[in-house]
């Protein structure tokens, strides 16, 4: 079946954060992203693609959300400067299916601002098993196309999502551990580590609030060389040397 | 003094890659990097501030590479879309200055392509001591504004130079211990890791290039979660997790 205006329309909607949001949808291009969603366990909603891709896949042409495009209309549609052959709409995860067990540990993810940032933490948190992500409602839309392509398909595959930090934390004061680096912090390769936390990684630039900093039950410390003479680390690299730790445990 | 026309002219050469290697020299804009670069060792051959920033560095005003520039005109020279207030030019480090010594741990980039990656590569590197970093000749143009403003400067703290890998590298095998991230690699969370040496980091999507991999003496290889579907990590990830293990030393 050819794509429909509506759904063209759609598509157009999903680009943005606020169309995201009322449709309750996102998109996905390109080949390989597209093969990533396939494999994962995301609802999807429609695959528009060219002939030339539909003849490389056709077991997913007889299916019903399948749609062709032409080169010229997905061109037109496409974020992509460089040809493209699919893109795809899938559903946003549902918060209701969301829920912190007992032994989860949780990056919690206190205003990452920058979709690069974003994507890399969410692609290293893939690599070492973290089991969910929470973010701040400040933080850069996960299923914005930037983050979608620097987290190379991994946040298909972790659960995360959106709310109120100080809230969760307390929630879950009793069961969980809540980690974060301040300058105050412990030697992070000398402190004994453990499951059932959270771990909060805090702004590019302003770290993290005051009112988390609060929450937190150990303060860590990556140290640096004394001969340095660096301010801080990048937050997605302070995140992956304290994933790195954890996943010793 | 006001800017000259011949000096402005050259502040635009050195935007391009050709630019910085006919003139050896390269510019860096923006309050916060220029303080970085009047901290660090870097030889400075022009500053050109506006007024505003003249008057709030009155001890730099006197200097005789200093200039004046009008709003206007540095607006037009700027790579900034938003409003700036100085800029500068420095010598590129002279090679001849580069030497690798006996103990040093030593940063090597087999072709880095993207700015920010390497950026934040030298950065981290910066954080944790390494003593220099040596680039492939394909690896991105280190002193490229993108580059410098994700380093946070550091790329003016941290001798870095561009040679053939595989001379340098046979140049110093009765000295240096060879690390490099391989599939095929030992488990870096065991192993004693030794000062001395090279760590390689590969290409953002070739990894190490086979004539590198060969000057290997150690293969190592970051584990990842047994339940992870995640294809690999980051370039500047990696790197920050390995050079956290040798920090350990």
């Amino acid at each position: 079946m050819q794509i429909t205006k509506a759904e063209i329309k759609l598509i157009n909607a999903l680009k943005k954060s606020h169309g995201r949001k009322k449709y309750q949808a996102f998109i996905v291009e390109g080949i390989k992203m597209v093969e990533e969603l396939i494999r994962s366990q995301m609802n999807i909603k429609l695959i528009a693609a060219t002939k030339e891709w539909g003849a490389a896949n056709t077991d997913h042409t007889q299916l019903p959300i399948f749609r062709e495009i032409s080169d010229r209309e997905l061109q037109k549609i496409s974020n992509f400067s460089t040809s493209n052959q699919v893109i795809a709409v899938a559903e946003l995860p549902k918060e209701q299916d969301f829920s912190i067990q007992k032994d989860d540990l949780v990056l919690v993810l206190d205003t990452i601002q920058d979709p690069g940032n974003l994507g890399t933490i969410i692609r290293t948190a893939d690599w070492y098993g973290i089991q969910k992500i929470v973010c701040s409602k400040e933080t850069a839309d996960a299923y914005n196309s930037k983050v979608i392509q620097s987290s190379m398909g991994s946040v298909f595959r972790i659960p995360l999502f959106y709310t109120n930090l100080v809230s969760l934390l307390k929630a879950h004061q009793k069961t969980h551990h809540v980690y974060g680096s301040l300058l105050s912090g412990k030697n992070i390769y000398k402190l004994p580590l453990k499951k059932s936390s959270f771990i909060i990684i805090g702004n590019e630039s302003k770290g993290i609030s005051p009112e988390i900093q609060d929450l937190i039950t150990q303060a860590i410390y990556i140290p640096k060389s004394k001969h340095s003479k660096a301010e801080s680390l990048n937050a997605a690299i302070a995140c992956s040397i304290i994933l790195s730790e954890f996943s010793r445990l």
